[in-house]
């Protein structure tokens, strides 16, 4: 049976290198379903290449190839790897953090380094630059189409060597979680958080209650305030900040119709860290 | 028999979220000939989303399946609904104003809204946010794959009720038209007018025939000129503006090989009138 | 049998431009496979057009048609012509230049005109702008669809007589090499010669030697220092500049993580000159 290919990597969609992908995939099985998930990564970006796959893997079927390149080390000695997840999809990418998300969150059942001499487009040349294409996207192909089973990727590697990013959990102390800004949903300027929803919930904080959200960086305050927690959007104003549970089921910040992150001049990363507390309840009279 | 099911929204493709509704759709049926219309819709701009539906929705064969997803109000009370449009194609999109040039310049047959406990995502949890790839996509894959018919879609609702936004009709007085700009061609800086072809045509002018250009914002005149009504770009010398019908049958202004829109600093609505009238003709000597 | 259809565009992908291309290409044939090379040529760069064929061409098996739409030109009396290449692809395409690295790099066999009372979509009305859509397209699809064979596509023309861009061939004197900046790798802001590595292999340089890189504009010295030849970019530090081989097998400069055409502000054409000549060997101690 035949399995979609699901392409990710950094390249943009200016020139033809994604089209090349396609075309090598093309190549392999005329039949295959080939789509993107973004190629708009910001350039070596790991930990967005990361998330997104986090974001977007369990909504496709079972069996699912993703092929992820963003590779600052290419032609370094960092492994060529595809790995199966606990959800039952593949992932084929450079081990260098890409999986980051995927291990934590969903699990890798095992994990396989590419054998070149077999998964390499054959007449690839002496260009030691465009792995992306030449390897990672035609032994992706071949294993969508079925032309190798898993085992024919390459040699096995214990799953738990897989290179892993460092995070830092979300923590629930009585009355506050503290978490980070993961990443950014970039268009609407929403700060998305690693604290999940079920996390929060533990504060008993009800949709309609006021919420106090602390965000800093380092040690600077960056804004201090309260805010509603929210079903959605339309329960506030335009223009009024809110708390709400994103795509992924974890806690998020946005400004309804405007950017939060453009507003406050919010970035992401570790040392962004978010404080929510449950609001003392005001009684406007 | 599978139609073809093409996505529009504001949400961009740096992120997993197209990606994500791609895999909703293929979850539903593998065979589904999926595609874009855009995702570059500016964020919440519920016009632009309804022009370009106009610009393209009769280029696809009838029975293809358009879901449009620009949602200022996601989570609030307005309807989730789909039409079937006079030309015979569908449009699964939030009742916000997003079908006023469809329901205007092509009709809509029947209305229904979508029955949210038939036609969402099984299992797609607390999100309130993502109804495009919850509740649109899914249903538009439903209708697509003929999962379900139109019936299944979920009860009537007058045509007639469906939100329209604002327009201006065009007008003709003796010896010009008034319009407004619609839209801007925003790569090649064109503005787009609300008027048609015939209506232009009963000035009596002739392709090569020079006429007057006037444009304002609310009081103020930003350009008034002489310029060429031409067939084409190459009828006139570079740099040179020109009047044209663009590929929707109605009159566009332009530079050849320049950006109109941002020589004048022109923008697009119902404030933007423009009225063309047929120029004396001048004689060189 | 059916062949891919493959689409390049200076269009972007903010309107409904380019999916009114799939439109028509599916209501063709409903089984086409039909992909992008890129719509982000800038806008008129017939140059570019150009480039970013080469650069793809060759990874899309035989028979695969491309349709490629940069035409300053439209409604003038360019051509509108299909070659078929000596590696056996087709490109549809205004001939103005289009075709330049194609036919000097890889060759054209065949080249017909578009006999358009046959090959243009029908009732495609009163636009004179759109060929995009109502040629190139629809006879693309034609052609890919085979419902019409390379015949059928219209009158032949000499191949030589194909439009091309003035070139300036790379120079090998003793010990140095001369080109010019073809093109920009735009997101990772590397360099592009036109110098192939067989012809730069003749200075005797081994991976690891030291180059001294001379970039000029006109007159203008950009920039004229040592780096290395590298393998990959994993073989220089972060931010340190190399020589590489990219994936056209020609020589190209960047910076390891960092952009080079951002750094020194470099451009492309034939007023942008690159001379690459074997360093002296240094031996630090």
């Amino acid at each position: 049976m035949r399995h979609a290919l699901i392409l990710q990597t950094d390249f943009g969609t200016c020139d033809g290198a994604v089209s090349a992908m396609y075309g090598v995939a093309f190549g392999v099985d005329r039949e295959l379903y080939v789509r993107d998930l973004t190629h708009e990564i910001p350039q070596y970006d790991i930990w967005e290449a990361s998330y997104r796959l986090i974001q977007t893997v369990t909504y496709w079927p079972e069996g699912t190839v993703f092929v992820s390149v963003v590779d600052p080390g290419v032609g370094s000695d960092r492994k060529s790897i595809v790995v199966k997840t606990a959800s039952g999809h593949y992932i084929v990418t450079p081990d260098n953090g890409t999986l980051t998300h995927v291990k934590k969150l969903i699990g890798i059942q095992e994990a396989r380094i590419i054998d070149e001499s077999v998964n390499r487009l054959p007449n690839s040349g002496e260009s030691y630059t465009f792995h992306g294409r030449d390897i990672y996207a035609y032994c992706g192909a071949r294993l969508a189409a079925g032309i190798i089973d898993f085992k024919g990727v390459g040699p096995q590697m214990p799953p738990e060597d897989v290179v892993e990013l460092p995070t830092i959990p979300p923590v629930l102390e009585h009355d506050k979680v503290t978490g980070i800004i993961d990443v950014l949903d970039v268009r609407f300027g929403s700060l998305w958080t690693n604290i999940p929803r079920e996390t929060f919930l533990q504060l008993d904080v009800k949709h309609g209650d006021r919420v106090e959200i602390a965000i800093s960086n380092q040690t600077r305050t960056v804004y201090k305030y309260i805010m509603t927690y929210a079903r959605s959007f339309a329960d506030v104003c335009i223009g009024e900040p809110l708390l709400y549970v994103n795509s992924l089921d974890c806690m998020a910040v946005a400004i309804n119709q405007g950017s939060f992150s453009r507003a406050y001049n919010v970035g992401t990363g570790t040392n962004w860290k978010i404080i929510i507390r449950k609001a003392p309840r005001i009684i406007y009279e």
